[in-house]
């Protein structure tokens, strides 16, 4: 309970690529619409910038020992996206910065929401966020020179905590249905433990419906006008839920459009859930990348912390926001706004709330 | 070689729910383009109706022994979609019917071709069909009362016959381009060998241009105008290709018009990649069931068998009665064909070819 804090610190760790800009937005529109808390010593601001690519390559490590000491430090992190290197980036193999995170500060479970008002679609994904394949993803077993396998785990209390945490949010809301999605027919073991979890704990919310679906044919259901409405809250395990919120996001404008919370007992980390763009960045084309993502993500962040009215504000705005853009781009007057421009007419458009 | 054969066998097993129905439907087809071989004594349809859910239940295995002797039989297979138990279903956990043939016929590719001429979609899913989380999806472990572990599992032969497979069809068909999507990033030993496969092969086919996706981001691009006509053929683990193909085929008007082919050196077999849709019979809907998806696996079927005319007949008159009935719905005209009469139309359009 943030409440009861003497002072909520606020971590801001600008990632990699266009990260650290679109990161600067939300931190702008955090600090306007918290400018009173801050002024009373209520709320810190915190600039983290060790975590970039360089460092971490040049250290080796996903996450550089100081860095994560400043995260623990903080109460709640807002992050930009980092960059997982691949084959032919000029980086050595480092693992991914996020993966390392969530494990590493607990963050459980991944909710992503995405709204698309004009369709009736108001989704909220539970994403399990440190199982599955995340959780042994670099320690996959080589056996001679022609076979290789890797490792998905789940853990009772794993599948229990994020089941609980999704009914509670169908519960509280009064959103009133739940729908689980794995592949539990082919992948019994892990994906059937995940899947009786959650029939168990539905189990104690008679007030909400559950169903369960396999995750291919839930690609299909998501676009499938005549019936994705219907769906509400979801929970999923990691590899699927890091696949589905993708083509979510795009029924909503695209993946710079979704932002995310990272949540565990501890902490809580808010981040875009795209990836640092480092074409744009090339291309000098940054400064037009959406900072929707980042200030989505601030919404969550806002509602976390107990600041309800403004998340509610911001999210008002958002949704404004992102129509008139829309339609733009439909209407094909888009003139290509920055983010700056866009960050500034969200201000705008809360000013005239 | 087919044309070396004295006589193409090809067994018909209807499956279960809408599957004998359908598939029905399909051999009619068949039969029908087909009947100069048939009288000439070229072509020989055998009926399979061993491999309802009923005996499998009853026997406890997958596929009956005496089934999988007949389906041995065949040269080819059309297969209607078999019931795969789940919890709260009326009978014992057995395997998956589908799995469990294409491992024992070795059928390790299945190519899952999409099609919207009005969007210029023409996309071929080129799924890895054998490894992946279904080499071994009913063998995890438990560790205790807490711990879970399933397998993922590619072998060197299995991502390169794959691969090899999609660039011979990209650089046969001049499409040009193959796409490799996995998610690299985090299942790091099996993807990372299917990716560098493909980068390998790739090097083979300086023709075709290679690139390589994560599927989260695919299932996103899969749905985005402005970028998903330029794809053309895709390669991909197992999983991954189950998933993004009942995407694909929800663009293309739902997953009962997509058709698959399961291909192996010695065999092969072509179903709907649709399920059973149990509700459907019990609805007393059967009638209506979209039989498109067993045609257009029996174009490719036809096409397989050396058929290259007839397929070609078969896939125009498929195109043309698919943007008809899209029509209909569109236009609110959808009188709801029923099987048979589609089965007609479809038939009296090639007629008129
Ligand atoms: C960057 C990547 C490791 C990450 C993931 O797979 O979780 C991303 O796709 C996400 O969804 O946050
Ligand atoms: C029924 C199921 C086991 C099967 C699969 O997962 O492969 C199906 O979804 C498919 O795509 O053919």
């Amino acid at each position: 309970d943030y409440s009861k804090l003497d002072k909520i610190i606020i971590g801001v760790c600008g990632g990699d690529g266009i990260g650290p800009m679109i990161t600067g937005m939300g931190q702008h529109v955090l600090e306007t619409l918290l400018a009173d808390k801050v002024k009373a010593g209520k709320v810190e601001f915190r600039v983290i910038d060790g975590l970039t690519i360089e460092r971490r390559a040049e250290l080796g490590c996903a996450i550089p020992p100081d860095t994560m000491e400043e995260l623990k430090a903080c109460h709640v992190i807002l992050k930009g996206p980092t960059t997982t290197p691949r084959k032919g980036d000029p980086w050595p193999n480092v693992e991914s910065a996020n993966v390392a995170m969530r494990k590493a500060l607990d963050l459980f479970a991944n909710v992503r929401p995405v709204k698309v008002p004009e369709l009736g679609i108001d989704w909220t994904f539970y994403r399990e966020n440190t199982e599955g394949g995340y959780a042994v993803g670099s320690q996959g077993v080589q056996v001679g020179d022609d076979l290789f396998i890797d490792f998905t785990v789940a853990t009772s209390q794993g599948c229990e905590r994020i089941a609980r945490l999704a009914f509670d949010y169908a519960h509280k809301t009064g959103k009133n249905r739940v729908s689980c999605v794995t592949k539990a027919n082919i992948i019994k073991t892990t994906d059937g433990k995940f899947l009786d979890t959650c029939q168990k704990v539905a189990a104690e919310y008679p007030d909400v419906v559950f169903d369960d679906w396999y995750i291919d044919i839930m690609t299909a259901k998501l676009i499938d006008d005549k019936r994705r409405r219907d769906f509400k809250v979801f929970v999923l395990p990691n590899l699927y839920g890091d696949i589905i919120t993708d083509e979510a996001a795009e029924i909503q404008g695209g993946v710079g459009t979704a932002g995310s919370a990272n949540i565990g007992k501890r902490y809580a980390m808010f981040e875009a859930i795209h990836g640092s763009a480092p074409r744009m960045v090339q291309e000098g084309r940054a400064q037009y990348a959406d900072p929707s993502s980042v200030l989505r993500a601030s919404v969550m962040l806002l509602e976390h912390i107990g600041e309800i009215e403004l998340a509610k504000k911001l999210d008002r705005a958002l949704d404004i926001c992102m129509f008139e853009k829309k339609k733009y781009v439909i209407t094909g007057r888009d003139t290509g706004a920055t983010a700056q421009q866009f960050t500034d007419y969200v201000l705008e458009t809360i000013a005239s709330l």
